[in-house]
């Protein structure tokens, strides 16, 4: 367990460094002796560690030396039989797995409120993805997780499916019983791949909520730049399966990253392993008390409510404010320059820092921000209404209207969002975040469909494809 | 085109950073607040422009704001119909470009010494490839490119190819005649598609090679980290057809790249453009000489021989020694703290600064340090003859033995390196750098491919894939 205080990839870049080599490789900036004007004093101490496959310094597709070392770590911390650092983000971890699990053809089991990454897998894997829908929660009032009564019913009707793909936690940090769905699918002999994109520091232990990983799935993908000190784009990859190959998945986690991987990204991935892996009983005690005292001061501020379930991870607090939708809340956090992570029409979803004992505590300064936003708040002019969003009804169980073979030969146009209802839709309609498709390539059009789309448009949420959508059109199949 | 000083992806994160905002959003670090230890003194300063998709700092995967500004003035630059910023390397654009072209079953013509990344796009596309075998340089004893007559017979035969698929130029910057090529194909209805990781730079002009933008090519990926002061991974995709659909490039992009794409990649990529585009006559001038008068210098060192050919890029320079291989000169700089770009088994390839007229000249310095490396290797003991590898001889025109899909349906097992010669590949086998697949699943294996493996496995040369390569083993088809 100690020796998780180890950084065998940062040590190796560390020492590199010091022998002041000198660069006739790339990258181009030559550890930063090529860096011009404006950015530079921000970007001048990491290029130091912007190497390359030197001698040495491994190679992440390949490894041997030093990066196999770290991710031995990674695998020691999450017992795991094998695991990775991935530099090109939960995106490429995810499709790396899907394409590794599933052929052709074959029938998967999708959590349909699950990442764009993974419906874009399925694609690229052309398997038939049967969708799973998740429960609705009431109190937060957004979509959950799938219940075992869903995947129960799925696997029945579809007894050959290879795989079953869910996400855990979701976005809000919402958990469910993965444990028991885990263990049925394994019954049918079907391989459990887990985005849990969101839940990389669940390893902490109590009162985080357990990982996929011990839960007995066989892939799980995590972003440890969400949570932890990690760089952007900087995640890992879980391997614990008697099912899915662990060669194909070697494989195509090359295919879907960069030949030349980023060492700063890397190294970073080997100091937020270390961080996790020396995380005692008395750092989570402290980041315990300072999550509470931050909650129960944010609860005095008046017109602001604070949403925590028992079933949640502590590190993510939801907010509400009377008479304010959430994306309007977020506003008013930015003017005081507070940056929340997500906004829907009734919460505010925030991500507290994963302090330990030694931190800095910066959350007591914020609670004199936020106190100052909601004055300034009451004050300003009227507002909007925030709108409940259409519940979606429907079955639980469902499949694509087309096939995608059955898509590529079908030609498209576009129609105005009023006459797309029950049209066959041609696109992906993403909004981002949280990067959910809203809408899929195969899916019917619902009426819920566009109604909330039409909202978000009103209210200028950011949305990812969509080719005509700021005319109003939707791309359909004819 | 003085417009090209501005930066505004940068400008935007330097704005917002001194907002000091607070973080209740990804990544984990929040702006460089919670990094431990060692790492911290490299880390701190960029991980301030580490941020997300927060109002004002736009979308990679939708841009609106400052990075539609940034990729608007890289179009600007390179005179293309729109540019992309790509945070996952030149491996994201070809995979991009390949899937956006070709559909399942279509076939494409690649020139058979492309990237990995390449093979691997025609794969997922489940496409046919023809593959183009290149000349081979006698002087420098490497492959070059596809001569023209190659690619007429290819098309001849095969005038219903979907794509040509080429690289330009190859790892040692050399180029050859692409504008007739690309007429040619034209001519045909074929687009080209153009993997120009290593000349991102050409764009300055004489004396460096016309960019494959310039010369009508459909669409081209630069490795904007190879040359240019951006941060590894960080590359470009320029797009100028009537034939290729931007709207799928556009969409493949979103697939092949993370949801969370690196902001201080993404800022690099801004001031790397700004770098090209701001070059000026005297800095094309002063660069010149410094190249010149270090090569000049590198030739009165006894026993190093200096290779430059006119078509080729001045940026890369090859260095032979008498007597040794080139890693065993590789080997002998990297005790003096000179690290070159590739060795191969004769030359040794370094990648040189692209200074302009302001940057410190550490080339002086360097020739010093390469004096007493070569000094040091002449006293050292008795070294291994350089051993010159099997020129490949067969047919220009090739396919592989075995479609994706039978490839799909059939079973492998492991053979000796000698009882391989003769079967199918099932395998990718990859020298790495420079990522080149030595010998791809479906290609019936040749005593040459066996040969040249053992060398490098013999000299201790860095592979990827090989599942049992390090037991003497390849994996076959039955």
């Amino acid at each position: 367990m100690n020796n998780q205080i180890h950084t065998p990839l940062l040590d190796q870049l560390l020492i590199h460094n010091k022998k002041q080599p000198v660069s006739f490789h790339v990258p181009g900036h030559k550890y930063g002796e090529l860096f011009p004007g404006k950015g530079r004093e921000f970007y001048q101490s990491l290029l130091k560690l912007d190497a390359t496959e030197l001698t040495d310094l491994d190679d992440l597709h390949s490894p041997e030396g030093v990066i196999l070392k770290a991710q031995q770590l990674l695998s020691n911390l999450y017992q795991t039989s094998t695991s990775f650092f991935l530099v090109n983000g939960s995106t490429s971890g995810n499709l790396a797995m899907i394409l590794a699990t599933i052929e052709e053809d074959d029938i998967v089991l999708v959590q349909r409120n699950s990442h764009k990454s993974i419906m874009n897998g399925i694609r690229l894997a052309n398997a038939q993805p049967i969708y799973l829908n998740p429960e609705y929660d009431s109190e937060l009032m957004v979509a959950s997780g799938v219940s075992l009564e869903t995947i129960k019913a799925a696997i029945q009707s579809n007894p050959n499916a290879k795989a079953l793909i869910l996400t855990y936690p979701n976005y809000y940090g919402m958990v469910y019983n993965l444990k028991g769905i885990i263990e049925l699918a394994h019954e049918h002999g079907i391989p459990v791949l887990v985005d849990e994109a969101h839940g990389v520091h669940f390893v902490v232990g109590d009162p985080f909520p357990p990982s996929a990983v011990s839960l007995g799935a066989d892939v799980v993908v995590q972003s440890a730049h969400k949570t932890l000190p990690a760089m952007t784009m900087g995640a890992y990859l879980h391997f614990n399966s008697s099912i899915v190959s662990l060669e194909k998945l070697s494989e195509y986690l090359q295919v879907v990253q960069s030949s030349s991987p980023s060492y700063p990204i890397m190294a970073s991935l080997d100091v937020a392993r270390s961080y996790l892996g020396t995380f005692t009983k008395e750092d989570i005690q402290s980041l315990v008390k300072r999550i509470n005292a931050f909650k129960t001061e944010l609860e005095r501020i008046d017109g602001l409510t604070v949403y925590s379930q028992s079933k949640q991870d502590p590190l993510k607090l939801v907010l509400r404010a009377n008479g304010y939708s959430g994306f309007e809340l977020q506003e008013i956090f930015e003017r005081q320059g507070i940056f929340a992570e997500l906004a829907d029409p009734n919460n505010l979803l925030m991500v507290l820092p994963l302090y330990n004992e030694e931190s800095t505590n910066g959350l007591i300064e914020a609670v004199a921000k936020i106190k100052e936003a909601m004055q300034g708040a009451s004050s300003s002019s009227k507002h909007l209404e925030p709108t409940r969003l259409p519940k979606f009804e429907g079955q639980l169980v469902e499949r694509l209207a087309l096939s995608f073979k059955e898509m590529s030969k079908k030609e498209r146009n576009f129609t105005s969002l009023s006459q797309a209802v029950g049209k066959i839709c041609a696109e992906s309609i993403i909004p981002y975040p949280p990067g959910i498709p809203l809408v899929l390539p195969g899916e019917r059009v619902k009426k819920e469909h566009i109604k909330s789309l039409e909202y978000l448009l009103k209210i200028g949420a950011k949305i990812q494809g969509g080719e005509r959508l700021k005319a109003g059109e939707l791309k359909i199949f004819k």
